[in-house]
Parts: structure tokens; sequence; C-alpha cells
């Protein structure tokens, strides 16, 4: 399963794409930074990193899009401009129809540090180990997206399967009643 | 000229949309809400956003786009949902290659009532007498989207005519020194 991570930013966006499956390491197949002028008008810096994701999602065709939950904690200044880049970035992945998900960045941290406070550098560090890479990801600022793509893929992975095992637990059940009337 | 006005929200995003021209009263084409479920998934509610918002771009061809400024003092919880409609709404305009432009709360209530800090009746009285509606709009909370369009059709009529002129000025210079040669 491939996944595309996204750290909203207006003026740096981090996107990250893994490949893998739950509890395996993954592969990385792209990581980026989109990038909009903080001088130009809101619109179209909107507009900029509209395209650059759609590019992106163009280029490397994941099949499921993980974006990390704003906080009203952030630092209230910049959570405006996280806030409507995050909701570029599930736009442009619903658009696809693809599945999409949030999680907390503690839930990022938690995912591949074990430890939901983990610094950036124990996040970087280990984004490079689990993706077996040789040095930390560049630009530096997005290897928080591949931690939020590797997030999807290992907790996205037990939901699916939980899903699957309660799908089929219907379908027994349903069986079950169908033999009984 | 024909002016889209957006109240942004993620459960209820108003628009009015206005035709006229700077210190004339002007005419009221459209007013809408765009809903979505509060139940669904963010993804799906700002695809559902965005499809409404472009329908009713596409029904009405607004020549300008103007949506209310979120503010960080605004309610904290519901910011983040705010900022993420305004955000769709800016992208939809920009999309369309259309000029969009943002008013705080407060330069719409000064536009419309001559006071910054009005009240929501005064609002929707005051836009009820420039429209020359028979009665108050309907629904309601679509008002603010109304007395938005009006404030931008008056306040960028008269950024318009400060920049004709100017404009003007530049090509007289150029002109007199074009002469002088």
């Amino acid at each position: 399963m491939r996944v595309m991570g996204i750290d909203p930013g207006l003026t740096r966006c981090g996107v990250g794409v893994v490949e893998g499956r739950p509890g395996a390491p993954g592969t990385m197949i792209a990581v980026d930074v989109v990038r909009t002028d903080p001088e130009a008008p809101l619109a179209d810096r909107l507009l900029a990193l509209d395209d650059g994701l759609r590019a992106l999602l163009e280029a490397h065709r994941p099949e499921a899009v993980a974006v990390e939950r704003v906080f009203s904690q952030h630092n209230v200044a910049s959570v405006i401009g996280t806030a409507q880049a995050s909701g570029i970035a599930l736009l442009a992945g619903a658009r696809l129809g693809l599945p999409t998900a949030t999680y907390t960045p503690s839930e990022v941290k938690n995912a591949v540090c074990g430890n939901g406070t983990a610094d950036k550098h124990q996040v970087t560090a280990m984004v490079t180990r689990i993706l077996r890479l040789k040095e930390a990801p560049k630009p530096a600022d997005a290897a928080d997206a591949l931690a939020i793509a590797v997030c999807h893929l290992w907790r996205g992975g037990v939901k699916a399967r939980i899903a699957q095992a309660a799908a089929a637990q219907a379908a027994a059940v349903a069986a079950a009643k169908e033999r009984t009337r």
C-alpha cells in the first residue's frame, strides 16, 4: 500500500510518500516540500499549494492520504494558515476519491518513536531507521510528512484488519441467520 | 459588477451574490447557504463545500469573490473549521481566475452600518434596506454573506477608482515626459 503523508503548512507543506504494510519497514518513494510565497495574496498561495499537491498526487499515485491534524493549542497566529493548508490537502485527496485520515502530532510520534512527546530529532532518526535511508531525509522539515505516512501505514493497517475482522464476523453471523431460516 | 460574498463555515457557509456599483444601492442576485453534514468525515465535508461553492459560482458567474477574514480571536474550537472553509472558498474563486478579497467582520459592519461593532440585527436591517428587499433575506444567516458582497462592491469600487486615478496620473506623467524629449 502506498501512502502520502502531508505535514500541512502554507509557507512550507511537507509531503512524504511511503510504500509498505503494517509491521514491516516501509520504502520511501518520495519526499518533497511544496512552498508558497509568503508575500503573495492568500488566494494565490492556496492555489499554488493545491497545484503543487495535485502534481505530487499525480506523480506518485498514492492509495491513501494522511494529514497531520491541526490543533488549536498550536501557535494561534499560525493556526489559521495551517488549518487552511490542511483543508486544501484533505480536499486534494478527497477530490481524487482517495481515503483520507488525520492524525494528531502525538499519534504520529507514538507510532514511529513509541513516545507521544518525542522531539523532532527522534522523529527524524526513527524515520531514517524505519525507511532504511542512508542519511536523514532532505529537506529536513519533510521528515514529519514521512512519519505521518508511516503512522498511517501501521495504524491504518491495524484499523483495516479490525474492519476486515468485523466484516468477516458480520458475514458469518448473516450466513448463520440465513442457515437457520 | 457582480460580487459573490462568502461567510465561511464548515457546517453552514453563507453565500450572497450582489450586483451593483460603488455608492449605489445594489441588487440581490442570489442568497444561499451551503451545508455539510457535521457527522461526515472532514475530507468529505470539505469536498461537499467545494462542490457546493463551485455550483453557485457556475450558476451566478460573479466577477469577484469576497470572503470574511478568519480571526484568531474567534472561538478557538471553531476557528479551525472556519479557516478550512475560508481556504476552500478562496481556492474556489482563485481556481476560476477571479479576483478575491478578504474583509474583517468590522470592515464589513463598518461598510454597511457605518459602525464596526454593529450587531447582527443591524447588519440584517441595513442589508435589507441597501438591497431594497421586501423582507429580511432568508436563510437569515446568509445576510452576512450579502453584507460582505456589498462591502466589496463599495470598498472595492473605491480602491478601483484610486487605482484608476493612479494609473491615469502615471500615464499623464509618461506622456509629459515623452513630449519633453
